[in-house]
């Protein structure tokens, strides 16, 4: 069963992938579903080996589980009712034993079985290097979230801890840490959790549907922490033309995380943390805190043209925004 | 403007790109689209550098129109009725220069202005080749067609002439052709435009629908000849469990298409022809061969366990149906 895809070939290699598909485009040229008269959401990622995974860390149903994590947490970010299904193009060197193919794609199964949607359809094709792009459908719930609603007097509120993807992976290299007490067994399994398994951000979204004070309008700006925290902040404070305070004493840190300006670069800039970052009014703000522990207000947003600071004045570099070097 | 990607910078190359997305997922973790109620069908196809195009035969501009016209001959061969939208997944090294990412986008606007649809979204990212990932969505018309509604009795209907790409493709490369007789000028023209700027069969789609004669039930099965003509054939013999007899005299060549073993080759596997391979009772075949005169009926169909044969009841050997190898 590990022959390479050149020796399966292309009408034996979509066979063997009917399994993961219930319904869709395999015996058709195309998939159908029905939105059942809603709007919806469409967001396609490409993930690329040696850019955003490496053999090294990440195993084939590692790779398969973090496209779909990617793709949902954008959807949630702007908040996704139902996951109707994603396609799968995937790209390897015709020389990619079976085993890689059906581990990405029992990765992707097990996802979706945990956080809703199905495969409907996709392409493959032999390249150079190993490539997933996935396109995630969803239906729009009760509120779209925008990039571009944050306004004055909004708090800012992470739903769950940042850096520990980061320093999973960290750990996974064998990288030097910058501490000099040993980390907690506890932390270091869920930055390896969080590296390999990481979960869009869909239970904080149903919670902060949830918890809207009814006097509050339903007004919210969302997006997501996948390329860092700081960049999510700053992606706000762009397309809503604000400000952000964030205040360094109230960083989303997981329990029991290191002090130290290193540490606190990765929980701001480390990535791949799939959290998300809001811009909701103060009652709103508390309301989720309350009903949702892991997520932590992180500070305000002020009129004025883009920039990011903290709550003591002094601007928060550029230079540390980690722009996700894709390129 | 000629920086390289790596020059330029994810943000810089995002904010290029609005231009070409008049909605969307630029300014936004995810794009909206409203099906307004209706069903809706999505088709992922990947493009591969040196698979499924070469900068030696096709310019920026050509693989982005191209990689519109595979996606959407799909949504074609199932039915569309509206382009909704489209996601571009795209992936180039880091040195590759701008001009290549504006001659792709500009290539995607033509064939979008031309046949319907926005870019909605999409993702980009560097890696060792160049792969164009579009994700085309579209909403069902009146009749969802399927690969698997053949049936004894049908007629099989090509929509248009075949060849003309891989005829294309030969003239580009300047490959030896097999005639003694000059090619007339026009053939030629119509096969490099065939193989550069291919349209998806929607005009063909939009004629079956209004041909199909009242008494004629609403019946029909499809799926477009991308992987060449046999290929599709088979393609229906298989979802639909039955055979088909085609009938050599009646191929759908271009006119003036020299005589040959591997001229019939060339329309037979040739590939790349985006037309609709149509089985349909034999009443809706003949009206819509009157309604749509590029279309042509190329045989029939019986029942049986699937097998290809000529109407003299010689078998179509499997190694003349080209299985594209993108393996």
């Amino acid at each position: 069963m590990n022959e390479s895809l050149n020796q399966i070939g292309e009408r034996e290699i979509l066979n063997r992938l009917k399994r993961f598909m219930p319904i869709g485009q395999i015996e058709d040229d195309t998939a159908q579903i029905s939105p059942q008269g809603k709007n919806i959401l469409v967001n396609t990622d490409v993930l690329v080996e040696d850019v955003h995974f490496s053999d090294q860390t990440t195993s084939p149903e590692d790779a398969g589980w973090r496209a779909i994590t990617t793709n949902l947490s954008d959807l949630a970010s702007s908040g996704v009712e139902e996951i109707l299904g994603i396609t799968v193009g995937m790209i390897a060197p015709a020389n990619t034993p079976w085993s890689w193919v059906e581990g990405v794609y029992t990765g992707i199964d097990k996802a979706l079985t945990k956080f809703g949607g199905k495969v409907i359809g996709g392409d493959c094709s032999s390249g150079n290097q190993k490539v997933l792009a996935i396109t995630a459908i969803g239906t729009v719930g009760k509120l779209r979230l925008h990039r571009s609603e944050a306004m004055d007097g909004d708090l800012l509120v992470a739903s769950g801890p940042h850096g520990l993807s980061r320093l999973g992976l960290a750990l996974l290299k064998k990288e030097p840490l910058m501490t000099n007490k040993p980390l907690s067994e506890r932390l270091k399994a869920a930055a390896i959790e969080a590296h390999k398994r990481p979960k869009p951000p869909l239970e904080a979204l149903t919670e902060l549907m949830a918890c809207k004070p009814t006097k509050v309008p339903w007004r919210a700006a969302a997006t997501d922490s996948s390329d860092g925290l700081l960049n999510a902040v700053e992606n706000l404070c762009i397309s809503s033309q604000c400000q952000a305070e964030l205040d360094l004493a109230s960083l989303p840190r997981e329990k029991n995380w290191p002090l130290g300006s290193n540490w606190d670069e990765w929980c701001l800039s480390g990535g791949e943390d799939f959290e998300l970052i809001l811009s909701i009014p103060p009652l709103w703000a508390k309301a989720l805190i309350k009903a949702f522990p892991s997520s932590k207000i992180i500070g305000l947003i002020k009129s004025g043209p883009p920039k990011l600071s903290w709550n003591d004045g002094q601007e928060i570099k550029q230079s540390k925004i980690n722009e996700f070097k894709h390129f």
